[in-house]
This record gives C-alpha cells, sequence and structure tokens, in this order.
C-alpha cells in the first residue's frame, strides 16, 4: 500500500461517515474503519473531511478569443486548480473555420501535454459543420471525447444555426454523445449590440444590457425542443437566469433528458458590477453576463432540487491591464471571460453548505460526482471508492481564507471575488494517489496529468 | 332610407336580440324594434339571423407559389367568399427579393381592382429586409396596411432570420403595426427534408412527417420570445397544435399581447388525410400540415376560451390536375394550399355552433368582429351598429347544405371538404348595402369591392 | 316615444359610435344616427359617453353579521349607487340556521320592496346543507334566483364541508345554476386566529396575517377541483391575490368554466392600510383581506385579459364608530366589510381607463356586460341594444370628483377612499327609462325597482 | 472479521464497482479490492451484485382495519420481505381514538417483539389529535419515531380536519418529523361512495370509480399548500395518478420540500384489473385504487426524473377467501389492501431495470437509499459503506422467478401477481451481517430484529 488517510470523515455525493482509505498505484483499493496494512505515506485527515477531487469541465485554457490568448494555460491553470481542490477539467476543444474535428482535439492536446499537473479531458466545440465534420463525430466519442459543445451565439464567429445543431444532436444520439449548448440567441444579440453601438453605448454595462436574460430563455427554450426533436439529451452551460431555468424544469417535468450547469459568478455577483467606476465593469465581462441579483435564490433553489445538476466554472481569464483594456472604447472590443478555477469548491462550501443552502453531500455531487457521471468518468472520478482513482482532498472545514490577486495562483492581474473571504479549503490535495498540494504548497510535477478518454454518454 | 332588414333576429359576438335595421349609405342607419320609415327595398329577415359579414383575414388570391399561380383571383375568390357569407378579406401581398413594399402593395391593389365584389385590405409579407425595407413600414401603416407578415419557415425563400423579425417587430412597435408570424422552424424542416427525400420518401405524407408539430411549436415560442423582447403583440397566424397552443396560453397567462388564429381545416381534417389512396393526400399539403386528431379537442377549446381569437381560411387553391400533380415525384414540388375562402362560415357554424362547441355570439367574434378588432377595421366592419358599413348577412340556420367541387363556387378541381354537409348557410348577403348573393344567386359586381384603409394597430 | 338621448357616443363592451337612442316604456326602442320622432323628452349626451348602467353582483344591504347590521339599507345602498353610475345589484341572501331557501329569499325581498330605486336580484347563500335545501336549490333557479353561493370560510358559522359543497355543485349543475364560492381555507384561519389570539395578537392587522393569500390560493385550488369534479362551472368571489389567480388561469388553460371577480378595493388598498395609526385599520377588516401591493399588477393582468370578468364591491357597510368599534379589543369582534357601492365605476375608470390599463370597452365589460351574461340577465341589462331595458348612464369623462364619507351618499361615516380624487362620473342615470339622478341631484323614488327573474346559467 | 463477501459487484445508489467486503459485529469494517484478514465465513457474490437490503417504509403488519386484521404479522410478513430482498420496515403505529401516541407505539412495539425477523422502526399515525396528543409530538421524535402520518381520507375513521392536519405540520417543523400524508379527500369520497350505494352500484368496481384521481389530485395539492403554510416538509404515500403527481413537480419546482413514494402496483395493475370475472376485483381493492394505464408512463417518468422518490409496497394483506368476502354485498366492507412486501425488488428490478426504463443504481435508490435519507436511518441503513449495518443482498440478475400464493412466502391466499415472472432476486440475505435467506431458504430466527431509533428529519 503507497498510502494511507487516517483520522478523518469521507463524504461523498452521498453519504458521510468515518473511515480509512487506502491507495495503491495510484487507486483506492481499500476503504475500513481501520487499515492495518502498512503504508508508503500515512496522512492524518484529522478534522478533515476526505473527499473525491473537484472535476471542473468548463475550461478554457490556453484559449485564442477575439485576439488574444486567455492567459492561464494547462500548466498555471490546473495548478491554480489544484489549490483549490479541483483536480481534473475538461476544457474545450474549439474547431477553427476548415478544421477538422481531429485536428482540433490533437491542437489541445499539445497545449495540455507535459503541463497539466491533473487528469484532464475534452469537448469538441463544432463552429464548422460540413458532411466531413458530421461523419467524424463518431470517432471523436470514441476517441473519448462524447461531448460536442455548440453556440447559438457569436453571430459570424462561433454561432451555427439551427439546422446545424440538430444535425449534431441527432449523430450524438446515434453515437451516445453529450450536446452541450450555449443557449443565447445571437441574431438577436447582433441586432441590440449594433443599436446601442450606433446610440454610443459602449461602456461594459452595454455588454449586459444587449444579453439580455430573455434571449438566454429563448434560446435554452429552442435548444431543447431541438433536443426533443432530435431525440438527444441536452446540457446547458454556464444557465444564469430565471427565464432559462424554467424552460430546464418544464422539459425535466416531462422527463426529458435535459441537465444544465451554472457556475459561481452568477450565484454571488450580479449586474450591479458593471456599474462599478471606471473601466472596472470590463473585469466581469463574460457571456452570458452577470444577471439582477434577484436570480440568486432561484439558481440556488435550482441547485437543491438537481434542477441544476453541476457548478463549473466557466474559467477563462483575460487580463485587465492589455486584455480586457482591448474594449476601453467599445465594450464589444472586451475579451469575454473571467477567472475562477481556483476558488469554485471554496466559493460554494462557504456560500452553499456553510450558510446553509445546500448540504456537504450535495456540494460533493454538484462539483465531483454529477460532472463525472453525466461526462462518463464515473467511477473511476467523482467517487470515494474501491477501484477509483485517488484523487481525493483532505478538506479543512475551518480553514478560513481570503480571496485576493495578490495571493492567487491564476496566472491572471485580477479577481472577481477580491476581498471575499469565508472558512473551508484544501488541507491536502492528491491526484492519482500523489500529494500535489499540501498546506498551501504545490507539490505536483507539470506533465504528470494524464488525456481521460471519457466512456460514451448514459454507457 | 335605401333599404330596411325585417323580422330577423340580430346576431353580433355578444348579443342576440329581434330588431329591424335601417340601411342609407351603404351604411346602418338605424335599428329599431319597428322602422316606420319607407325604405328603397326591404328584406325579409324572417327566421334568420342577421350578422355582421364575415373577415376572412388570412387568404392567398392571384398569388405566384412555387412557379405556378394560385386560381383563384379576386373576382372568383371574393364571389365564392360571398356566397359563404364572407364579406371582406384582407390578403397577403408578398414582397419580392429586392422590392419595394410600396411596389408591392401596389402589385396587390393592381390584382384586386376591377375584380373584387366586395372590400379588401391588404397585409405585407416582409421577406427580403433591407435598411430601405426597414424604413419603409411605417408609410405602410400610414397607407392602412399596419399588418406585416414574417415567416420562420421556408428556407431559402420566404424564410427570415431572427434578427430581422425582431428588428421588424421594433418598428411595428414604433408604427402602431401587428406582425404576424408563420411559426415553424424552417431550419429544422429543411433538414427532415433533405433527409426523407435522401431516402426516397417523397408521397404526400411525407410533407408532413417533415414539418413535425414540435417545429411549429418551437417557433412559436421563438416568436413569442422575440416579439417580447421587441415589446410588441404578435399575431401567430393558422396555428394548428397544442404544441403551439401551449406557448400562446403561456404568453397571454402573462398577460402578453399575443393572438392567434386556426382554419377549419385543422379542426376537420387530419394526417389520416396524407393517407388517402393514390396521390389523393396532395389535396391537402399545406403548411403548416394537417395534424393528428387528437389536437381538435385542444383547438376547439382555444377557441372556446379565447386563447385563440380568429379562424380565417389561409384560402390558397391550387388546382389538383396540373398544378398539385407538379409534385408527383416529390411532396417538395407540391404547391402549398388549399381552398376552404366559400365555407368557412358554413363549417364552423355547424361543427361549432350546431353541434355545441361554440355559441352562436362566439362563432360571431371569431369570423367577424376579433378580425375586424384586431386589424384596424372595427366598428366599420364586424359589427351591427349605427354607422358600421352595411356588410350584412341574414343566416338561415335550417337551410341544408353539401359541399362539392361540382357545384362550389371557388375556381379550383377539387375541394378537402367534399361531400361534407350540414345545416346554416347564407340567404341574402349585403356588402355596403347592396344584395350580392340572394337565394344562392351572385347579384354583385366585379370591381364594387373598395380598397380599405385599415387604422393602426390599437388606436 | 318617451324620451331619446342625442348628441352621445354610445360605449358598449365591444363597440363605439355616435348615435341617438330612443327609450319607450322603460326599453330602448331606436338606436339610430338621427331619430326623427318625437319625445317626451330629450337629453342632451354632448361629450358624454352613454353607456349600459352598472350591475353591482356582489352586495351586502340590510345584512345582518357578528351581532349588527350592514348600515346602508336596499334604499341607501341602491340610492347611493346610482349617483356612481351602477343601476342594479344582485345581493345575497343568506340562510340561516335551519331555514329554507324559500324562507331566505322572501326575508331578502321584503329588505328591498318599498325600498330599492332600480332593479335588484338576489344569490341565495347556502349555509345549511340538509336534504329538504338540496331539494329545493331547483325551486330556486326556477323562481329567478340561479346562483348559489358557498363559504369556505368562516368555520362554524356560514362554513359549508366540501360534501356539502360538491352536493351543492351537482344540483346546480342540474338545474342551471352557476355556484358562488367565498374561497378561504376556514380551517386554516381557525388556527391562525386561535394561535394570535393566545399570543394577544389583536390589532387589526392581525385580521390579515391570520388570513394569509396562500389559503385563498388553496381553497381555490380546492373549490375548482370540486366543481370539476361534480363537471359543474365555478365562479369565485372577491379574488385578492396572485396565489389564487393562478389557480382560475390553471383550469381556464384547460377549458374548464371558471370565472372570478376581484374588487376596487384589492386593486388600489393594500396591507399598508392596516398599519394606519390607532385603530384605524379597522376600516379596511373585510375577508379575504386586503394584500400586498404586489398583487395589483397581477389583478389588473387578470383582467385585462379576461382570466377575471368582474369588478364588483363586496359593499358590505358598518359604521366606524359603534359598529368597527366592537372590535377594539380583538380584531375577532369586528364586523368585516367596507362600503364602495357608490364609487366601482368611477374609480375603475379613473384608475383602469384613464391610466391606460384597460380600454373603454373593456370597463363596461367589467362592471356591466359580464355580469349581465354571467348572471342570466343579458340582454335586458349590461347592453345597449334594441329591446334592453333603458338603465343607462351618461358619462361625462372629464367631471372631476373627489371622495369624501363628508359628501358621499353612502349611510355610512367613512370610506376607505376618503381624499381619492379623479376624472369621470354620472352627468345623468336612468333606470327602466326614468332620470333618477341628474347632476348630482336623486330624482328617483324608493320603492320603483323591481325584483329581477334572472334566467338559469348558460341559457 | 466475521464474514466476508468476496466476487461480487458492489451496487448502491450512486456507484458500481467491483469490491471484497468485511464485517464484524453486524456491520460493515472493510471494502477492498481484495481483503487479505481472515473471516469467519465467506459468501461467494459472483455473478452478484452486492447492494443494500431493501427498506419497505410503508407497511401494516397486524393491522386492524375494518372489523378485521391484516394476515401477515411481524414475523410471516418480514419472513416473506427477506426472501426477496428486503431487511427493514417502518410499519404504522394507527392511534386509536383516545389512545395517546406513546400507548400506540407501545402497542406496536409488543407486536414485533420475538418476531420480526430483522430491524424494525414505526411511523405513528396521529387520527385523534387533542391538546395532550399535539403535546406528544415531541416525546415521539426523541423516541425514534420522527415520522407522523394523517389521513384526509376515511371520512369517520382515520381522516382529521385540516386544522389538526395544519397543526401537527406546525408541531414536526418544530421537533424534527416528516409529515406524511394519505391525500385523497374522504369528503367528496363519501359523498360519491353514498350515491353509488344508493343507486345499488356495489360491485368492487365501483370501489375505484367512487375514489377518483381528481380527489387525489385535490387532496395532493391541498396537503401541499397547508404543508407550505406550516413550512414544514412532506410527504405523499401511495401516489398514484398523474393529478397528484403534476402536484408535487410543482412544488418542487418552487423548491418546496415535498416528496413522494408510490408502489408496484400503481405501476403493473390497473382499474381493468376490477373488471375481473365474479368477485376477483375485490383483491386490488385498496386506497387510493387502481387507476387507468395510461397513468404508469407518468409514473415511471416520475420514478427516472426524482419527482418520485421511493417505491414502498403499502403491504396490507387480506385474505380473499374470509376476509375481502366481507364485501360480497357491497365494496365498502370490503377490507382495503393487499399483499406485496415480499415481491417489490424483483418487480421493480424485472420492469425498471431490465426493460430499461431505470438504472440499477436507481433501483437502489428507490428500494433503500432514499428511505433511509429521508426517513432518519442513512447511513445505517440504505448504504454499502463503512460503519453501515450488514444489511446485504447478493442479487442474482439472472435468477428466474415466478410469482403465485401457492409458493409465496407471504401469509395470505392470494397474490395481485399471480404468474408474473422475471429475472433477479436475492441468492443471499444478511440482516446484521446474519445470513437470514440463502438459495431460497430461510435461516434466520423470529425476534432476532430491532426496533429501529430514527434521527430527526433532516438532521
Amino acid at each position: 500500500m503507497d498510502l494511507k488517510i487516517v483520522g478523518g470523515t469521507v463524504v461523498t455525493d452521498r453519504e458521510t461517515y468515518p473511515a480509512e482509505i487506502g491507495v495503491a498505484g495510484g487507486r483506492i483499493v481499500q476503504i475500513a474503519q481501520k487499515i492495518d496494512a502498512e503504508a508508503g505515506q500515512t496522512l492524518d485527515a484529522a478534522g478533515c473531511y476526505v473527499m473525491p477531487g473537484g472535476i471542473d469541465m468548463h475550461t478554457h485554457l490556453d484559449m485564442p478569443f477575439g485576439g488574444t490568448v486567455s492567459v492561464d494555460d494547462f500548466e498555471t491553470g490546473t495548478r491554480a486548480a489544484a489549490f483549490g481542490g479541483t483536480t481534473s477539467v475538461i476544457d474545450f476543444a474549439i474547431q477553427g473555420k476548415g478544421q477538422s474535428l481531429t485536428d482540433t482535439v490533437n491542437t489541445w492536446k499539445k497545449k495540455a501535454e507535459g503541463k497539466a499537473v491533473f487528469d484532464y479531458g475534452f469537448h469538441v466545440a463544432v463552429t464548422d459543420l460540413t458532411e466531413a465534420v458530421l461523419a467524424e463525430l463518431p470517432a471523436m466519442v470514441a476517441a473519448g471525447v462524447p461531448s460536442f459543445k455548440c453556440f447559438l451565439a457569436y453571430k459570424g464567429a462561433l454561432m451555427i444555426d439551427d439546422g446545424a445543431f440538430f444535425r449534431i444532436l441527432g449523430k450524438a444520439k446515434e453515437c451516445g454523445a453529450l450536446v452541450m449548448l450555449h443557449a443565447e440567441n445571437g441574431e438577436i444579440l447582433d441586432v441590440l449590440i449594433k443599436n446601442a453601438l450606433a446610440k454610443g453605448q459602449t461602456e461594459p454595462k452595454y455588454h449586459a444590457l444587449t444579453r439580455p436574460p430573455e434571449a438566454e430563455g429563448e434560446a435554452t427554450s429552442r435548444g431543447i425542443a431541438i433536443a426533443h426533436m432530435a431525440g438527444a439529451p441536452l446540457y446547458i452551460v454556464h444557465l444564469t437566469c430565471r427565464e432559462a431555468l424554467a424552460e430546464v424544469k418544464r422539459a425535466r417535468d416531462l422527463g426529458w433528458p435535459v441537465y444544465a450547469e451554472t457556475c459561481p459568478q452568477y450565484l454571488l455577483k450580479s449586474f450591479d458590477n458593471y456599474l462599478e467606476p471606471g473601466f472596472e465593469g470590463a473585469k466581469y465581462v463574460m457571456s452570458p453576463p452577470l444577471r439582477d441579483k434577484s436570480n440568486w435564490a432561484d439558481l440556488w433553489t435550482g441547485l437543491v432540487m438537481d434542477d441544476l445538476q453541476v457548478v463549473s466554472t466557466d474559467h477563462c481569464p483575460f487580463n485587465f491591464k492589455g486584455q480586457k483594456e482591448m474594449g476601453l472604447k467599445s465594450f464589444a472590443q472586451i475579451p469575454n471571460g473571467a477567472p475562477g478555477i481556483e476558488h469554485r469548491l471554496m466559493l460554494l462550501y462557504q456560500f452553499g453548505v456553510r450558510q446553509g443552502r445546500i448540504s456537504m453531500n450535495r456540494f460533493m455531487d454538484l462539483v465531483s460526482a454529477a460532472p463525472a457521471r453525466l461526462f462518463g468518468l464515473s467511477p473511476r472520478k467523482g467517487a470515494v471508492a474501491v477501484g477509483s482513482d485517488a484523487d481525493l482532498v483532505l478538506w479543512d472545514p475551518e480553514a478560513a481564507w481570503e480571496i485576493s490577486a495578490q495571493t492567487h495562483h491564476q496566472n491572471v492581474d485580477y479577481t472577481p471575488y477580491e476581498g471575499v473571504s469565508g472558512k473551508g479549503k484544501p488541507r491536502v490535495v492528491l491526484s492519482a494517489g500523489r500529494v500535489i498540494v499540501q498546506e498551501d504548497r504545490f507539490t505536483g510535477q507539470p506533465g504528470t496529468g494524464r488525456f481521460l478518454e471519457r466512456r460514451p454518454f448514459g454507457r
């Protein structure tokens, strides 16, 4: 036995109980009241929860966007994530015009290789659907990439039309993939943005005002209807508002296989942040935008009642200096995205678990177990079970923290959560049985992360 | 006094009472228990309802479509309509690619002039939105054409994108127009049609199978959401199914100004008709297609509860011989449309009023008063009120009829209602105080119909 | 011809047009552009709307309640109503324990005879259902009382159980009556009231806090479900809140014959009024109580979209001095009710029509035409039609008013609307062709009102 | 180590993985890839799932009803249950008129002591609420009985009024109990039953026809509304139809803590069974009754989407001979109830898992993990986790079975599932580490079952 963890309380998405855990060959080999066997290393988890590491299935590391590139690569990004208790990411490989999907995924694999400090997978985003690309989809599934992302927003760039979306869904159903949807009506946004710019409305807040929640609600409704016509399941990414949530509920009440995630920023930040003085609002320019605070309670209810299954980050960091500032003259030139990969578990623990909105088990489901189940990683990831990867976190529920760009590990010059404080963070983080973070020190190695070949959806 | 009508029972959308009606100058000048004044002509309405003539606000007379032209022009079409108790039509002037709207409406005015036997108006269908066309919309309203039709179906032909639709709605709101929507998702239909043809599925029934009700439900939902974002009212044309009706109800429950019509064919015919032997199914090829019979009860409920406000015909006749037969090798080549302008009131009276589904007053609302109110003709049309045009029908509730292409007055070689029989039809029909049909004889004159300058919506 | 009205604009629930009206024998005999015939009296309606008089179908005149009696009797109450443009009432004859319904209605007829200044009808409230009473219901319909009221509130007094309610509905369906429901869960209220009093919570506001909107929503839902099981139509009286409205909408979306009214106080006053200093809150003690202001917009939407069909008053006046004060030590001893019979049309015109929430035609429907249709008085009442009773109001849309107990005609020492001002009130009021109010002077006679034998529901 | 289980695949409500399980002192002490320690007994689970035993939280053993007593006592009932893989029951201790709750539970404890072959708990049914009984509720929770059942049906017997129900909910919220509701409107049923009997409608099918699904929907709606007013969670027992399910969905969409169970009979049997020849229909007389088959799909969807959380049996067996026959002359005299405790897991596995409606993990949740979580037994029961009771089943997915009263172990002379066959049943069943069933032989001992002191709800 390589390692054992003693003295802690195991927490999964369903159970909480005291036990010792034995690890060998990077996997959990034993869970017991008492492990008698010797181990190369013993970790004392006294006062800690022992739980599966987080899975962040919505990240954009080293991603080109709007003439620049997101500033966390697979090394800085996964390292920062590890500090927060996340031990796997699924990043988006985004097809370029005319590019094959195989080439797309290979491009992203090269970004990750030699850099990632823990395991990683990819979704592939289909932005240019040809017959050849359609034919390529089953090979993606076979290659361990069983999730395809589509955009109904970003007209003239990433957006595809309803027909292409429908065809992708039809093929996904055949080959066992889960289609993921960015649901905003890009046609409407395009008119609103042009109208705003024509009126000289260029400040950051107009980013939000030209992307109304109704346009997200509409695209969510449409996406669900089209998925239903195709007979395929659907996963809505970064859902932000009651308009969209109502559509997800309606579908689920009918028994349709529709799933959705939200992100910490939509639970904790709001439209008001766009009104911060000067150009500060640019820090929050992301798509969909932050919404009115009145949505928070609806989203928390969605998380409690399982109408929302996952909390991911949509981590897509751009420096305020030099990058966000590209949009000083026009919100339409601000790179879309914000950092968050490091703080997801801490924020959800503090504002969810500690403040009584969700249970500890539900917390584990949202950040780890559900992503594993939906994206073909269960029970290898997201579980504390014999045979599972020893991606484990010793979580100290009383450890205090305060977020600041001065001290965070993300490679970006600001954080939307500057000054936010709370309790509960990792004491030790293991990836495949190796300690990669201990007492706020990084002890891992770039390049030790492995590409995750994920199973088809529902199989 | 030019004419008086005695002995009848006046029926409007709200009241039923015995009274005499006096007409002068083409208008109603008196309603009284007893009219003492002399009149040039006296009509005996004993045993009859005296009611406002029908308004058919969805017709396609003399319309080019798919390389051919609908076979009723403004003379044959309005004359046939008059036989059935309809005394006004609002026809669709359909913009050609690059054509101005003014030119479009003028083109249609020329089709009607000298031909129509009663008054007529136009909606204008916007199929090619440029800045110039957008700027032209207020002039349409000013010219008495305050209703704009948009298509979310017919990809590559009449379909416009969501952005164009949104811009039209925004302009319509400003200038007081009601936007009308053909709600089917043309992108999805296009994929389904191509898939079907690729598989050799060419018979008429595939017309329906490639236009599923879910695609109508989706487009209805989307159209409503976009209208709501624009702050504009919306009118859904030819609603056929519960999926679409549910969306209308949802909007109306929220207090949104959303309206909808259905047509007799969707209440009385069904998908089963596409299965008639040989090529007979082609007779029912229209868009949206006929649906499963289970929708009938939902549509009737919608009519009763005012979630559907209007029954129109979508009269668009093509001969079976020579025209429908263009699609012998492929349903996609069958001209879309079917006749019905003559029989709307008779069918709705028989299957609605006589069979106890709707009241006599509701009948009048659906076929006459509501179209007048929604489309800027009230109280000139759709009412039995002092000052209103004397477009009146003496309706004999006991007169029996049987529909047949052998005897109907429509200029087309078949009818979807062949052999259907019932009771209740006009004994006398007046347009602007002139008797144009009496005891099944036409006594009117082509060209006496006037262009109706309609008022803006809601004003 | 006894009388003609010239120079005005006729307004009904559907139409608006200039016309002259001729009256003979108490009824409208002619509507014309110009009436040539001589008339005994000519009223100049220049600048006025000529419209059907209001019908207040929810009043409690001369009613015993909680050891006292409402202070307006049929003379003072109908006279006050006439000043405000109301020309008919339907009052509630309330069965005493062990009393027959025939006796109940006769008791109320005696209250009205010789006193009422315009026509009146009765609903009968069934509070003690025996086999004999059940058997008596058809006779009520035959006697012109085709509406039965049931209470699910007032435990130990007026409340009946679900079984009795169900049996009444079943009988009502057979004999053509419309059942009216006071929808609050009396069992829950009873617990809440006892709990409050046990805690010494005795001020007027606790009247509202012990009758939560959820208890109204629940009883509305239950009432509708039971009516549906009985196959009978249902009319919800004095609906106050979104919880109840949602249930009505849900039923109507299903096509169920469910109707509802609200009252001006629920559109214009709120829970805040209970917080007025001293014992002032007692003025607003009625059941259901005033609600949070956020309900106002929902109720207005309900009125616009026809989910609410009627605005009545629930006029039930008790003097502040001596009557309301019976509850100085406990809200549970305050007589329930407030005055309003005089101001319904003025308030709804000012805050509905003038402030742009509803159209003039919709106003007429809510206060006159719809009550007539639903309660078996159409087209005799609620219409401007040949043959209808000449219950007409010449409404001056520019006449200013301010409400005060100092000047109102109700026989009560306060009004909830003290100091409220607006424009639009009657210049002349006719009942059955007789002028009963002219320029703020009463010209009618007590005892001229007739008992209205109403027709069965839907016949 | 007392016992180890090797060669099997562990299945819980969330995970599926191969592992060995070690048991000592009646509890699970180790889960490992390979257990090296010696064990007193080794069970070979090759080809089997190793899963937590079923928890049947709705049984009526040894229960007096309608002048007779259910025929399975705690010995025969738990033994039969064990044959089917159930290892815990929670039975209903039903208060008699005037009886204290302590006495009630003690009465039921005596029924179980010395008889039960595995662990058992009790819910207490409150049928006669006095101040004393209300005050007794917290003591019930303290004594390990944190679930109170209320009946809105059985007028004149078990039914309580809305006020009593509301008070129980309020107290339950304070002391941490979950209120369980039999949701049918007993007032309506009482009228319908009397009406039917008055018409001579006495056959078994009238049992169902006098208990319409709308009456269940209504009571479910009401129960939820009252629980919401009390701020308390609610659990709906034996939900049967879409009317009731819609109410549960509506509540859950709002985030309200509402839960519900259904039973195998409502998924597999229908109203048609009441039409079986002779008096056979009496076998299916239970409350609520079997419904139209069209409800099956809705219920399965509810189970999949977690709108229904539990499948229990409502096992309440009466012999056809002598007991059911008490109602030969009137369905109202047939004892309500049917057997099923033995076959719950087999039926749900066959028709749920094998037929592809639910996953294996969902199956475990419905029959074991969810009851444990909701009723204060987790993680002691319902889990395969270190520290949990070794209530384990070795489930052979390929073992074939056919149900027959000839061979079943229930002490009753018929089964509703006579002749039903399928695959999947226990090979070995353990209760607290002891083998109580092995290869279809019972190896346990009456009286070894322990009373389960359950934790308060949500704590």
